[in-house]
């Protein structure tokens, strides 16, 4: 393995399904080199989700400034026998010349409304769609579960744990950057610190207490190692018998200018044992150590939890965040929407999509909260404020990126906005989504074009 | 991006858990380097699964070989002045140097079964943790997933499609290898063949079909440009009218010596498609043209169309693969069983664990059914196959590792004894794994040593 700055390398153009090269064979030896405008959105929220929370925008944008095909790629494709020399050599040339369009990271979206639109000669746009699909639904995926966490945490440190389940090593750092920027505090996992800046949090795990003959010896090394941040790991055999060890231990550890910053709980009933270890570290002198709980937390426990007045101040979400456990995956999709001018959508049953090049407009009622959004065409005169904007010209990004702390102060403003309902974790009732007239009259001449009876009703905002 | 041979470069050493090296630093300035034992293994089976299936031990071999800090890690480590520059050149020349036990990757395994064991030095033993976990936990994950699908599909083509909604890059190719090596026949993914060997299938996407004024041009169009493997996407305006447009066609590609090999469905009622698209065929004289079915398949829907007699002939199996939708993470840990000579569990509620170096014994009916596994402390003798052999010693493996192809024809073998009312979909009793006396009697040693009453109830299998 070579030396590189920390950070995972990009996997390079390979990331695609086999039928995007078959298909760009296809457009290439028909010369089908025209615009085309494809549209990442998100189908039916499932009943676990109110919202949407959009997120990786930033590494979609770096994968289409970066798409080449290296030489080793090209020799590896040569060998495979199924693509001409021809073709080989203008994919070598092949780089992204288009345009994107997109909400901001971070911004709040709902079924139907496209967050990201590629505009780009056909098998530009083609090639880059499982590869877009596979960045954007997953970190949209993740923030969206994040935004939960914190929307019931009401303040309370939140930390990802998720590296060790998460699904492979981009999935835990980008997990980390979505739960970052959807408003979680930090992150244990390195890599995440060193490859976007993420705050780092960590404390010991129960094989530090067991390597030690005593629980007492192993938390006064600790200590004594690790003088700032010290949160100790009190569940590994007894979890009050432990707190009152942290209690005894204190005026020792005081006494070399050590402050027992908290405890950490990881196992049976967490409200229960936090309640009883902060009764034991009051009792001790140490009300102002903090209780910090990790071991199958999510928003519905973290919910639960602070309504039972659990005294916790900190979570350790890890594997339902990172696996977005109640929902793995949106039914999202990237859809040609036109093509050589004339709009174009499918029709599939269950799956129709809307055509054209579109934009969502957002309405806002007296408290600032979001009340309805409308689905129409690009540049169509309507109430409301439109939602996509340029990010992308001529294969180059158009601005510097936003900082994740940008991106972190504009979500705060998107959950300012949110309707209480919406806030709730149980479902509320479908975010009115709304489709313009000149959208559906862009349907009708869709289906028209390519011979067919016009379609029965709008796909569903639910 | 510099160019490189195709394939996900590994992430390094800082895919890690902060607390890693916050404790390795505690270990460092104690001196705590004594032989450390670590084993992972799953806990409860979710009521979805009725066996692990163990894959991911290639990675974890390669990582550990690979492990180093680079000069860019350790700088940026030196950066966070949170670790002394004693410790950080201690890192600069850590290596992993230990042994590794484990259960060949393709192996049936149980809770509480250990599938891997890792004997080092206690800072090296902590440190691969994190990504350990990371590496065996997803792809036994996605192998245990995939072998369901393989046990129902009676032997029709099963093809991994799930990249666009795997959970990153490294998430879509660990799963097509752990779907491969579980009896999938391969994969869209174009990056898991170039990096695997895995091979590729693909036919075409709505938007080829889309980007044409007429879907019989499409399907002309892409008979021309890619005559081999050729199968047609139906389903994007109509899908029976698709299928005669398809039967109107196969007359003129057949005279220019092009065979329809088949069509794919991805949406609707696909069995009832399936149906009326086989009368269409046969009708019309393309009785050897397969159906392929797309389409939130899962080895459930698969099972039930088959039940139902559809006549598909494949099928290909996405985001409920890639990121086993129905159960997205096991319940896995990778604990000190044994430190310095001296046996060491967790007493956690609910997260009890066996101490010491472990055996699994596997016995077998007269079938070739596995009917019982005991598991014991290492050297016991006991009736039953021992599962865990030596892979790695000194920080090498002991021998190349088996193709693909090897571990495929070890899991026929796998599959072949598992018991019926395991091959079944529908939770079955538990597999019956027993505790030997001489670990039950370590267990009571370990919780001498730390000065704990004996534990209760042993940790269920289920």
């Amino acid at each position: 393995m070579a030396d590189h700055p920390p950070g995972i390398a990009a996997p390079g153009a390979l990331l695609t399904d086999l039928y995007q090269l078959t298909m760009l064979q296809g457009y290439f030896e028909r010369g089908m080199f025209d615009t085309a405008v494809f549209e990442f959105f998100a189908r039916k929220l499932p009943a676990c989700r109110n919202f949407y929370l959009a997120a990786g925008l930033e590494m979609a944008l770096d994968y289409l400034e970066q798409l080449h095909f290296s030489d080793a790629e090209l020799a590896w494709l040569d060998g495979l026998g199924r693509f001409s020399s021809a073709f080989l050599d203008y994919l070598a040339g092949l780089r992204f010349s288009g345009e994107v369009q997109a909400m901001p990271e971070g911004t709040l979206f709902f079924p139907q409304e496209p967050i990201l639109r590629v505009t780009a000669p056909l098998p530009e746009a083609q090639l880059v769609e499982s590869r877009l699909i596979n960045l954007l639904h997953f970190q949209s995926l993740i923030a969206s579960k994040a935004l939960r966490s914190v929307l019931v945490a009401d303040g309370r440190l939140l930390v990802d744990f998720g590296l060790r389940r998460a699904h492979g090593a981009e999935a835990a750092i980008f997990a980390s950057r979505a739960a970052y920027l959807a408003g979680f505090d930090g992150t244990a996992t390195v890599l995440a610190g060193a490859q976007f800046g993420i705050p780092l949090y960590g404390t010991m795990a129960h094989s530090f207490i067991q390597a030690h003959d005593s629980e007492e010896l192993a938390f006064e090394h600790f200590a004594r190692s690790l003088p700032e941040g010290l949160l100790l790991l009190i569940d590994t055999y007894d979890t009050e018998a432990a707190a009152a060890k942290v209690v005894a231990l204190a005026p020792r550890l005081a006494a070399s200018g050590i402050r027992v910053r908290g405890v950490r709980l990881d196992s049976g009933d967490l409200g229960e044992h936090a309640r009883r270890v902060r009764r034991i570290l009051d009792d001790g002198g140490l009300k102002e150590a903090t209780i910090f709980a990790s071991g199958n937390v999510d928003e519905y426990l973290i919910a639960r939890l602070l309504e039972e007045g659990a005294p916790i101040d900190g979570f350790g979400v890890g594997t339902h965040l990172d696996t977005s456990a109640d929902a793995p995956a949106l039914d999202c999709a990237y859809k040609l929407q036109e093509y050589a001018g004339k709009p174009r959508r499918k029709r599939s049953e269950g799956k129709v999509t809307w055509p054209g090049r579109k934009q969502v407009f957002r309405r806002f009622d007296e408290h600032g909260h979001c009340c309805g959004d409308t689905l129409s065409v690009e540049g169509d005169r309507i109430e409301g404020t439109p939602l996509i904007v340029p990010v992308m010209r001529g294969g180059r990004r158009l601005q510097a990126s936003p900082s994740l702390e940008q991106v972190r102060a504009y979500v705060r403003g998107q959950v300012a906005s949110l309707p209480p309902a919406l806030r709730r974790l149980p479902a509320a009732e479908a975010y009115p989504v709304q489709v313009a007239p000149a959208l559906e009259a862009l349907a009708r001449e869709a289906d028209r074009l390519i011979g067919l009876a016009t379609a029965g009703p709008a796909p569903s905002a639910r």
